[in-house]
């Protein structure tokens, strides 16, 4: 299985469901409220936007690193990835759930931001999932030294564990967790570039 | 012809899809009844998502190790291919159909089965088709003996067969077609590595 | 300017274009009549969607013969065939205005079956233009000899001829509109592979 | 970080983000006024549908020119990229928020043509921000020589300033916004072929 072909097909699937983030943008038209009050009441489908747009665009960034970092695919590495876009297919959803809920304070604003949540969290797992049978199957190019695959998974998953405090504050705010989600993506922007032989995203 | 281009267009096609198949979901937002139940009410369309989601993927990863079994293509191949992709991008719309009549345990239900399982079973036949035109037109690069062609073929038809049966149960009951087609998705799923010279998906 | 981007970026939007095809198709849910009278009654979508689906494939494979053909590629050439791609890209909207109307056999109809033959007027034209631009230009690898050019213009416009016939004919009956623009992509389907040298679709 | 990549992401967002703009195309259906008359009051659908196809494409044109300069590209590239692919994204929605507006002369008719020369002039932005970048970092293959940066990013800067001219143009009339807004599309697509070395687009 050449790695060339996964990576254009998911690179597909990155390209499709970032681009269909903004099909959630839109405004009721010229019947409606003025335009300008339709666009401010709808800021949380714009800072939805905003932040799936970039959490996607990370995630993509990654999966190119931790791919780079393999010299085979095994078939069950095939759908590892395939869980991964699973999830990534599903962010559209999850956000423009969470932007139609955000300003509602009640239970189903949690439910949203769970949800949310639960399907990054979905994606880190996937990750860490790859890197994992990476590791065993024993498909990178450079695997760290044995001494140091404990500290390289744990590494992996701290975005998974991110996204677990995300998903606990959305049952208190909605709003705080679509604050926290951008700081977790604005993190992985700002932060020094992986080593290729342990990307450092889960 | 060259396979890169074929490849890559056919990607193209599988990413849209699979992505596409995440347009259907979606709740009917705050006004409705609470998230919750609105996503519990919904399950048929997560499972279908589910369902049809890793049926594509394994399309894709069986469309891969038949092509790459084949070291050069012919004008007809590319039209088999084109079927094929006719079949796939029908997907979203035999899934969503499907999802909305899954609870009605009535006549229509069972037309929306029949209808998810025909549209497999046409995926299936232009697999089988493309096997037997590369076979016929002498593509592969390492072609079977031929006292061993019937049965690869018979194997590559086993898929055909798989959805036949999907089909009628359609007729008994709709949630099973589902929980069926997700049986045939997980069988290949963890399927051993198929010889590339036999890809052994119809 | 390097022909595989441009390749790459086109089969991208003919893989997009192909895909959209099919969110027409669709049908009113549980709570309208039976699904099957609803199938039933939406043949010309299914109809127009299949004509439609082989008229992409068919252009995608004309394309990248067309496209194969040229050793380079100038600026111009990438407007000619971001002309091109305009006129695929509207195909969905075509192909779903002439289905809503096809039942109806009033001067709407016909409007939408020269809608129709139009857009497709429009990808036959800029598919000459194409190949006109090639030969002046003199980006052909192989460029036909002088006394043969005019012909293979000839030939290459057979297609915005036949385009021509099919908007005629719209005012007439918008049915036969899809089933000669149905015969005319079963022409290309099933004709002789073209010399790359002078690729003959208009 | 390979190129080819980064290339192969943002085509497949280009693709699908120029085909979205076609979700805009459609009509009313059988139940409405006659199709003519629908077409005819949809003028500004088409109208910006076009401007908007073919200013995708243009950056698209110069996307490829620019990045062909760069023989490496940094993880800072990368998320500069990220932002001009996000206004990427965004122009299907200013351009059917425009369109809904453009035949109303009121204060959210300005609005929207300030919506979309905004997403117009964040899109410039990225690209002056792209050049500089590559300039800084050292990316380029053969980058500049020092006495001519300066004229090199003024140049650059040149579609940044033509925007801010598009959105005071929205204050007055915003049918003017979608008209000076075509001009600028199609200065670029006249335009003599830029240096590589030093692309021309702001």
């Amino acid at each position: 299985m050449d790695r060339g072909r996964l990576e254009a097909f998911s690179d597909g699937v990155f390209a499709v469901a970032i681009t269909l983030l903004a099909l959630d943008l839109g405004v009721t038209g010229p019947g409606g409220p003025p335009l300008v009050r339709q666009l401010a009441e709808h800021w949380p489908v714009f800072a939805a936007y905003v932040v799936s747009f970039f959490t996607i665009g990370i995630i993509w960034v990654n999966h190119h690193a931790l791919f780079t970092a393999m010299d085979r695919i095994d078939r069950t590495q095939l759908f590892w990835n395939l869980l991964l876009l699973l999830f990534v297919v599903a962010i559209p959803f999850a956000t423009s759930t969470l932007a139609e809920y955000l300003r509602h304070a009640d239970r189903s604003a949690s439910v949203a931001g769970l949800l949310y949540g639960g399907v990054m969290e979905g994606l880190s797992l996937s990750f860490v999932a790859i890197f994992v049978h990476a590791l065993r199957a024993n498909l990178l190019t450079a695997p760290p030294p044995p001494e140091a695959r404990r500290g390289a998974v744990l590494r992996f998953s701290l975005g998974a564990a991110a996204y677990l405090v995300v998903m606990g504050v959305a049952l208190v705010s909605p709003v705080w967790t679509l604050v926290l989600a951008g700081a977790v993506a604005a993190y992985y922007v700002f932060q020094r570039t992986p080593d290729p032989g342990t990307p450092d995203r889960g």
